[in-house]
Order: C-alpha cells, then structure tokens, then sequence
C-alpha cells in the first residue's frame, strides 16, 4: 500500500508506484491534492469521500479527500481486503530529516503504518521540483524493499529515508543514521494587504544545531549519502522517567 | 506563552491561563477556531492573520489563523519580544494519552515548544464536554508547574500530562508513565448523500493494546491518578540502529 504528501498526481508517487510494482500487488490511496506540511492531521469534521481513479493488473489507485493519514486509514479500514504487506510514502519532493519528521505528511503515513503493525517507510528526495529527477530514487527505493522483504522490520519503528538530489553515480552509499537536532528560524514574511490589514507568510530556513556530529541524517545527505533514520513510534522519554520520579507529585 | 487546540473560546483554555497567571506574565497565542487532530500541521499555502483580543496587566491574548503549531512559530517569530519561560498547552477536552499524542494538536504545541529548547507541558482532560469541570486539572496545572519553576525540565522532550474526568478529592495521584501501545480500530462510518454519493465520517474507538502493563499511562488514567509521559524530540529509535547496519546496504 502506498500513500504521500505530495498528491496522487506527484512525479515521486510514480516513481514509487513503479519501483513497488516490482515486488507484487500495488495499491495507492493518496490525496486528491497536495497535503505538504499536514504532519499526523486527521480529518474530524468533515465527511470524506474516495475515487478509484485506476484499476489494471496489480494497480489500483485511489484518490481521496484528507490528509495523508487519513489515506492509510481509509486504504486499512474501507479499501483493502487484507492488511498490506508493506506501506510505503512518497516520494516525497524535498527533505524529511532532522526535526521536519513531525511536520511530515509522508513520514505520518510510514508512522501510521508502524502504529497499525505494519512495515512502513517514506522515502524523500531533497529536491522540491516538481519535475525532480528520480531515477536514483526509484533505485534506492529497491534496494530497501528488498531489504525488508529478506529481512523483516522491527515492530515500533518505521524508516525515514533521505535521499540527496545527485546522480546515482555520485551517491556515496546508504548510511543509517540518528536524527539531527534542528530548527526552523525566521519564520515569517509579514506583509500588508491592499486594504492595509497585516498577514504573515510561513517561511524560513533550517538550521542544524549539531554541525560537527557526523552520525546525523543532516551529515550523510550533505556528504552524498542517503540516510535511514529508524523512527520510534514510542515517543516515550525513558531515560526521562527516573529524573520526573524525583519531582515532588506525591502529596496531592 | 500559552496555545491549545480547542480554539481561543475553549473552557480549557481559560482554566489553563488562570493556573498559569499565578506564576507570571502570560502572552496566549491560540487559533480562531478548534482545531483538533491537526497534530504538528502547519499553513505553508495560505498566508496568515493575527488579532490581539485581551491585553490587560499580566496578559495579553492572540487569536491566531492557522494550526496549533503555527500559533507557536507566530508567537516565538513574531508576537513576543523574548524567548518565552514555558510554553504550556490546553488545557484539551479528550484524552491524549497513548498513540493519541502523535494526532494531537495539544500535544504538537509541546513539542515544537521543546524542539526550540523551551520547557513544554501540553495537559488534557479526559472528558470532551465543551462545558467540562476543569477545577481539578487547574490544580493540577499549579502543581506541575511548581514542579518545573523548582526543578527545571531537561532539554529535547516535553510532557504529556493527561487527567481522569473525576473530582479532585477522588484523584490518586499523578504517576510518571510510558506511552501504552494502543491503535485506532474501524474507523470509517460510511453513509449515503442524498445525490446517492458515497462519503465516510471518521471515527472508530481506542483500542490498549497492552491491558495487563500496569506502568502505562492509560492504566493510570483507568486507575485515578494522572499520568505524566516525557516525551521525546528525538524520534530516533537508538536500539534498532544496530540490526538495520546488518542489512546489505552497502554495494549501490
């Protein structure tokens, strides 16, 4: 099953659809229009409703309104006649590592995936063009199917894969990584509107805060490497636990 | 600096701004309207709008166009002249125990609090009743934020503090807890316009996953005390690293 932020009619859906296809039976549930930035959202207050857009010979795609998530959950509840094997996001355009996994609509989808016990990871290209080259990916994205269909994947996690924007000859290798700790600075552009109310644009630009660390996903893809991240679904801070039971909770 | 994802009206809200009054300046940034399940979502296609409704000694309110987390990046770029102290959630109507922390908005504010290095605590209250009795979780709020003024919080995870529907005089205590491994179950009511289209209401009930673990925070909620999870910025599942280095990875 194979969903994405991006929108069902995305250059790096296709290319993910295609490599996929290699491996067995491929169904897409991914939304009508793009859903960037829709991190984990899920659609309350609003009805929903779906289009099979393609049906052939190990292919059906769906169309839905929603959010990313709501596509995984709509492909397990409502379209699917069996829980899938594997669920796969993207190709996302542009970068899913450091901290930009939690506002990620493709990483949500992998992070469903794991929560609903099933092998998931989103694939992400750090180049935003729509017309982005993807050859290297598609290639990148079987080398790590067939990991998983010779390996099997721990339940709780689901992968975070990067993949940097240069030529599959030029990549360095895959590199399993830990999560950079980053930001995002200077968010906003302010502006004032023809009838002289003020409103802001999102914008902004990330900022690695472990530039010397070289075990980081942030490292790996500037040094030609995709990155995998292992991502918990668990976000419970165990180490934290011990410090917290030394706060005074007792007496209420 | 405070923000939910209930909206600006919410009942919730008030309780939590009262709690935090006593401890200092409070400056709230919360959105317009509810905006539940919209997890760590941001507004990347659409520009947004801010309006000052309260300033008054000690306070100063925002209603905020956007999602949860933009409220936060408005507030930390634009609205405040320095860093906030904490950054407090809520407090929210529901539950946001469990795997519910990675839909929710309440949540998200925490931690894009602790992703810029600011002590965050997002709170719930587990009953959705618009008009709910928050008078326990108030104290509760001043309990916990005693506890962060005397002992300061750790970088790189913020709290999830989530708190039975009963009166104060029957509460437990508050247990330090993991995240219980819980999943969203038949999820979909799928109904019939009358142009006799197709559509689907999300909805579906909360299923524990691990009944018998008596560490968890959804066994503490059962049992009458309220649950405090850390929570991690760092999703990195450490432990898996190690067996994913074993895959064939390295011939491209």
């Amino acid at each position: 099953m194979i969903s994405n932020d991006d929108g069902v009619e995305a250059k790096g859906l296709k290319c993910l659809i295609n490599a996929a296809r290699e491996f067995g039976e491929v169904v897409v549930a991914a939304p009508a229009e793009a859903m960037s930035g829709m991190s984990h959202a899920i659609t309350i207050k609003t009805p929903l409703r779906v289009k099979k857009i393609v049906k052939e010979e190990g292919l059906t795609v769906f169309a839905c309104q929603g959010t990313p998530v709501d596509c995984v959950k709509m492909a397990l509840n409502q379209l699917l006649d069996r829980k899938p094997d594997i669920i796969l996001s993207g190709i996302n355009h542009g970068s899913n590592a450091s901290s930009s996994v939690v506002y990620s609509g493709t990483m949500a989808v992998a992070i469903e995936g794991a929560i609903n016990d099933i092998p998931s990871v989103g694939f992400s290209l750090l180049d935003f063009n729509p017309d982005a080259d993807f050859q290297a990916s598609g290639k990148i994205v079987t080398k790590i199917l067939k990991n998983i269909v010779d390996n099997g994947m721990e339940k709780g996690i689901c992968l975070n894969v990067n993949i940097p924007a240069i030529p599959y000859s030029e990549l360095k290798g895959i590199k399993v990584c830990r999560q950079t700790k980053g930001v995002w600075k200077e968010e906003f552009d302010k502006r004032i509107d023809p009838h002289n109310g003020e409103y802001y644009w999102l914008t902004g630009s990330f900022y690695n805060q472990e530039e010397d660390a070289d075990d980081t996903d942030e490292y790996a893809l500037k040094h030609g490497f995709v990155s995998i991240v292992p991502v918990n679904i668990d976000l419970t801070s165990y180490k934290s636990m011990a410090k917290l039971r030394e706060w005074n909770l007792n007496s209420l």
